[in-house]
């Protein structure tokens, strides 16, 4: 049984993309786990004194653990949080490279009509130097995603659902082709 | 007497652009003041509830404050440190765009051959959607970084002075021009 | 009397890029001109044989002696077309760099809901080598292009319009100031 | 016995990227062929008038029928050459969406320190919404690239030699893998 680990990219309890991570969620035909971005700020000192932090430990394993990552960012500014690159940063010290070759699909829920396209391009970007098998689409951007998830924080629109199941679908088949 | 703020985008006491930023304010004719980027995760949440927090008002009111900004930034896995664009999203959160306008230099110091170009190029874009007038060279990428600098913490390269010199000499002239 | 520069990167007799460089030209109080990047592919041997083809160095001396350029580029395959950078490449083997503190505004108009965001993206990090004045907002970018011209090619929404004289006015402050 | 497709970004006889691709091309354990760039600007006029140009229907032909992609890129001002993305978006108007699922790799050869690091963001970014299977490294980025070929356009250094192995293995797996 493939296990799918899922990471927002913002920490606000109601976001609208822990929504659509749980709809991936939904999706996926085996186990599923959750891993969180809420770190200390990267530092190089800390890291020098104190050694990675535990909850970098457990984010990490989780990452490594996982046949397939699924990772739901806001746009902040044109750009991906800085929580969610802080993340990435503090694994990237872990032993090894945990994403080699793993399974990621991309996906973004953003207020403006862009629906996150420049927050995925920095995604895509900041996720590439670690070679993972990083999905290129299809592209699931949900825009003005406060009227898209309905009172159980399902997406309301057809073709959302669809292009997200298009994905998962996608990401469950390259896990499959890794074996 | 135009103020200018120095930003480290590394939060390590020995970091390189910590000491890149030095030489920069050693170039300027003028006061200077530093920000700080050890600032909680941004989270709606935490905003909701507590406003924002008071080291990001510090933050907010020296941008403000500032006739120019040079920020120094790493290159952490081809891209800027979480920790930095984490300070650039709580700023955004204050009332008003406090960057509007504001001559600003970007540069960067790294270990790899490339001096942090990919660094540069995400903070560009990051910097973009504030508006700021953004200088657009030269740029300033200190390769190599851990040879680059001698035990008083200045460059010993006369190349990466003379094009530091340039750039801090055309941030100088931006700020004159915007009176 | 100032001079500005307009710049297609369509090729298209009917091309919404066209017709929104031509709205710009409307709000500019002074000479006009306009630069045509129709020309070869850039060939290092063709160079080396033939030189610099006449119609670059006709493009090249309309940069050198404007006051301001503005660009609008739409978006192909989410980045600029191949054409405009072709343009851009030819241009920068010429003599001298004749972009060096010129005031460049960038616009877009697209089918797309993004109206072209991520071309302006691709052409921000383009230009900025050539270290342009380059204004970083505000961001005119006319989504659903089709219907944003009317018959005699002018703009049909007061947003968009709004915004684009927003962003002549800061170009030709921008221009003032460089005096 | 599977066909992979060479492409050089560069239509320079003594190309460094062509050489680069050639190398790629003995690494190839199968048939190979070329797939030409020298199109003419892609203009959507030109396209209703006299259709797809047949250089560009016989290239779309051969990344149709390959089994693998591998681009070579230059860097012209810190980005791909416009004849490079020129090819990639008449490519685009032809029928279907050839570079599904297509495993892709990219390299790149140029005069810097950085070989090409920003125009290989670039043609990530330019390749992306075409969704290929797009290998995310090891990057091979041959710097200085004046001196890394031998008489014979062999690379000499071991290093770009083992890594340009590992990329083309990578893409040989990726192949085997589609199957």
């Amino acid at each position: 049984m493939t296990e799918l680990l899922l990471i927002s990219g913002s920490l606000r309890k109601g976001s609208f993309n822990t929504k659509l991570a749980r709809e991936a969620e939904r999706l996926w035909d085996g186990e599923t786990a959750w891993g969180d971005i809420r770190l200390p700020l990267y530092d190089g000192d800390l890291e020098d004194e104190k050694g990675i932090p535990e909850a970098v430990q457990t984010l990490a394993q989780r990452i490594a653990s996982a046949d397939a990552v699924a990772i739901s960012t806001p746009e902040y500014n044109k750009s991906i949080p800085g929580g969610l690159k802080n993340a990435l940063d503090w694994v990237s010290r872990t032993e090894g490279n945990l994403w080699a070759d793993k399974p990621v699909a991309i996906m973004s829920a953003a207020g403006g009509r862009g629906g996150g396209d420049r927050s995925q391009f920095a995604l895509r970007l900041a996720l590439t130097p670690f070679q993972p098998r990083l999905l290129t689409g299809p592209e699931v951007m949900v825009a003005g995603a406060s009227k898209q998830f309905d009172d159980e924080g399902q997406l309301v629109s057809d073709l959302y659902k669809k292009t997200l199941t298009t994905l998962m679908d996608k990401l469950a088949r390259e896990v499959a082709r890794t074996d």
